[in-house]
């Protein structure tokens, strides 16, 4: 069950309200990278595990971004809500809030609402971190934007605690994949994977467009330069063995009945 | 620009069309985990990066996820259009494809359109990959779970090739990742993190939900094992400094104007 | 701030895990008259009164519907994991269990993503309370339905435990309204009403369509049984005050520039 | 069968036109509280009831709210069509109109599609004609809002009227749940409810949220004030009765299989 | 204004109700080829056009679309709401129905909400009646697959009237199009075209994907059969004109700093 | 399979690069009528038809759309990304590339995700291309929008020439129509239709509201200027027959039961 204490996780002080502020600040209460995705994410992921320990920490970060949650919803309570002349000026430059009425919604900066599809989760503990990894990135970022935007202290200094524990959650998902040893290397679950797996097919191509770098670099990756060729010299191995015969100069056509 | 070949990416050979089983393929055509949710991320994703290297990777694989997207269209073509007595018959046991006629269609398995949602890109090299290497354990697990269910032969083996290349995509990202040292350790971006960087807050409490492990280690991570009363404390010295006082056995309102 | 107890806020024991009801309880999940609609609901609500007491009531409310959602996914859990050979069998009936894996997802019943529309909020604690009482009304409507539908014991006391709570905060409701005077009388807000408030427009006509009740009958209403016709009045009447004319027979054209 | 007549339920004046704000009139075109949502809610519940009274009366409002649809479409119409060189430079501060066209589109005033989740219908009649007071109690606020930032007196006027129209429906429905006894007492439907029916869980608590009101007060109500302890002496009692022992001051672990 | 009359537009006789079925009719309830898309998109439609003529036919045509949604909410209310020890056994094969409550409900076969995207307008009248005529297409294509699957007579009579209607709509759309000269060749609109108005462009190739037809024929069309080596020509001109060197065999880069 | 080329199909020079233009610009790459929806409608639909050459003609021009998606990102790219002091100030007018970042993302201009409802296909060669020519004209309009709103040169030439394309395509998509004769004539597929097929029916009556014109004109059409009284002579006809009694002066009641 679930308590709800008359506390804050972290102090809110809003000094100079600014409702076109508190619309890019709905991102983060009703947006895609915003503290209700990440505390049904990790909530709901909480349930498909049966690791007790990683179970636990997924309710202990769920509660906790429930708390940030609370923490938006009450900067935007306070950068819509706060009774000034100035304010009121402010405020019609805000169609949401003059029409939603002040305080948070669940929408994001756009007016779009929140949805589920935001909830990455899959019953599988080592791709539910790798989401939650993802997830935090994506909420540091926004973040980020939003304290590069802000010209509010108090806004400023709530904020970067936020930011603040979206790396600390990282830190800890990236720990939890290391003790299943999954954060560095592609995991192959039941999947017995076929001849291709270490192949990377460049096709892409033109100048500025065959870069080499460590992802396709040997001894760990073969590059196919020329994957057209390379399906067809495949291809024309099968044929061959099959004896079927390819007219010289055209291309074979590997699945006539279906790809025309 | 782009070219289309006549040529699939990898042979589809379905022996037994299955249209119920093609209702749940269409989760990798139109689905949350599907290969146009791939193709279409790693396009978008290509044009926010200045590093051409990782460009040129994100569309090299972009490209890739199209040919894979039209090798999961044909077995759902396969699997819902070859002619037979046998087929007619199952073909009555799916209602979505009675009704929108067969062959692939832009939705997923339980017949919802594709979502722009589905994309995860915001703008931010590091961020973007690491959606990439958690997005690519999604549709691993679909495949897998598809294999599971699958009962003929040339579907799984498509099927496999398929799951085999998400692998070898995760391999890059994680390559391209460690080249930009960002691959296990947490990143702060432009962020100045606050003094709580460290802690771990034991939001969740009671038994069997105190669990230790190294996301909440010593000395990695400080453990907060009544985060309330840690609130409070912090709340109390900075009341006292401020002169307020707090009435004994009360729980101090850090925020009263806003928090009630 | 919130805190998570690992004590549930009502038992569950599931006795004959079914799969196919499985998907039925998401409804209440991830559905729009789930336990997370409600929570959200309330929690976003108060945030814009003013009113401490209905802030806190509303506080209590959804902190009491986490815990419901709780329940659910904990009966979600039950009847989709528990290993069992029977189970294995029933499993292959839920298409979305096998493909997503087990346990709770943020859908409803037909795989439907939850949605941020579902939370009825707007800044009137009057309108937000009433929507309140609409809301409750559906989510006992449904866990209703439920009941019904399920044969296993356990899963009904849990079920009917969920279900009374919902008439307990329907009554919690509609006391608060009681105590601000709205709860069996239109309010009019900051509205002027013009002369048509009490009409009733009889604009469904016909046999068996011309029914009449306390909700159109005099003193409260007058009854307008042919509204064209009450229009085509009111218009002539003002018609002639503005000098216009309208040709005998014809029926007038008020707005003859846009309504064509 | 449906008929249109080439009058209006209510006359259009616009005198100064502004796409501007015809941006905000598109919430009562296409948003979730407009006139859309109430004829298509109206329309399809009348298909759910049995009672002939209501049945006419939900199909009477249900025309009415079309003719409504009306007379917001040609607002918008007039706001945005109406040729004059002010127009034009105000147009341009219309991304909207600017790229859809002038006139009505069914979107609202954020550009966000209509969705048939505005639809809030059960099969229930009771549930219907709350959710309608709740939907018209939206509405109201919304033509509030908007009678509130219009500078326009023949929109004004047309608002004024479409808002009065709210409450004379809004009464109908609360007379209409009085002739089923369903307007101030919650209704059990089917459910024999368990013996919480009238507790109130104190779960959000500390300063400032123990809030006392006739919500929670006895004798109507009995208070919980700490529901945590209450639960676990509820567990206690029975887990004495079934011989369980739980160790000196830990919290009992009523579900230890499943809610770690 | 609207009026309701008594009075179906087409009478309905369900003989043998089945609720599975009725989950496939309420396509053309909810659903994107259904009745309400029809009302909705040529009612807003209609407020777009300056041509009184085609405004009223737009409005003619919407109010039989809200007539045929009426005969299609009987239908579904037929087939889930005949009393019959019959009809309850096959009413619990319907999730939906059972959940939702019998009757009609604003979402499609698969239980997806209707969504104001299906409504196909955008300003401009050509355009608005060729989408109307591919919307009646769609509406036609999916009352001929349940005509196909319906096996009660009075429901398929129903739908062959409501199937009618769409090509009798289809032909007075293609009327209204000729009288606007715009139904057998494209329209330029304000567009001023460029040289490559008449090109083809073979991107798609390879064995028996070169096909020859009308749609690329000449004299009305010029066949590009290699359109990279076509675009690779024309920038080779524009680079000398502007002096830059492109080196021997190397593929120019058009546009090097942005398309990497 | 795909390729991807380092040529685009069309040159992008952006001269003075403006974040708020890029805000519209998004219309066609994640919006209702961009570029993406083109070339994913061509695609899907390929995989329906078994006509040879209908498939490589939508292959061939799904594969140029996709070409035209990355002309559009990189008008987008360019319009938000140069470097300079001007384009700083600009940024701060869009939230939408401050918070998402700069370059494209798969939202329209009101930052709404893409939605595979605007995929318009469903399994027939005659209904996918009529939807065709109404996407097409769709696309056109937009293109005509933003070019007249766009000051820059460079993005106007090459918003030319896509839009130039859409008129080509069109051209293409009417020669296939016609070589299936299916352009200027309504078709009838499976239904053999009532005889109601060529009947107008004047539903929207009154003073401008009785227009004729091509599309309600003998001989092709028949004009039913009271379509209620036509449905009650035609009932009162059957009535009859049955031996029912109206009583008179009252309207017929059809369906006394269903349509009260």
């Amino acid at each position: 069950m679930f308590l709800h204490k008359s506390i804050l996780i972290h102090d809110v002080h809003v000094q100079n309200p600014d409702p076109v502020f508190a619309e890019k600040l709905l991102e983060q209460y009703g947006g895609a990278t915003g503290e209700l995705s990440a505390a049904l994410t990790y909530l709901t992921q909480s349930y498909h595990t049966d690791n007790p320990g990683i179970r636990d920490m997924l309710q202990d970060i769920a509660t906790e971004e429930l708390g940030h949650l609370e923490v938006v919803a009450l900067l935007i309570e306070q950068h819509t809500n706060k009774a000034s002349a100035n304010l009121q000026n402010k405020a019609y430059q805000s169609t949401l809030f003059a029409i939603r009425g002040p305080g948070p919604h669940l929408v994001d900066s756009k007016g779009l609402s929140w949805d589920g599809r935001y909830v990455n989760e899959g019953g599988h503990v080592v791709r539910d971190l790798r989401a939650n990894i993802a997830a935090e990135a994506g909420a540091l970022a926004t973040y980020e934007q939003l304290i590069a935007m802000s010209t509010d202290d108090g806004t400023r200094e709530a904020l970067r605690h936020l930011a603040t524990r979206e790396v600390s959650h990282t830190h800890m998902f990236m720990e939890a994949l290391k003790s299943l040893n999954a954060l560095d290397q592609p995991l192959f679950g039941d999947l017995k994977p076929d001849e291709t797996v270490n192949l990377y097919f460049n096709l892409s191509s033109g100048p500025g467009a065959d870069e080499r770098g460590p992802w396709n670099r040997e001894p760990t990756f073969q590059y196919i330069a020329d994957p057209l060729q390379h399906e067809m010299q495949q291809h024309g191995g099968r044929s061959k063995a099959s004896n079927e015969m390819t007219p010289p100069g055209a291309m074979p056509d590997r699945n006539p009945a279906t790809n025309r």
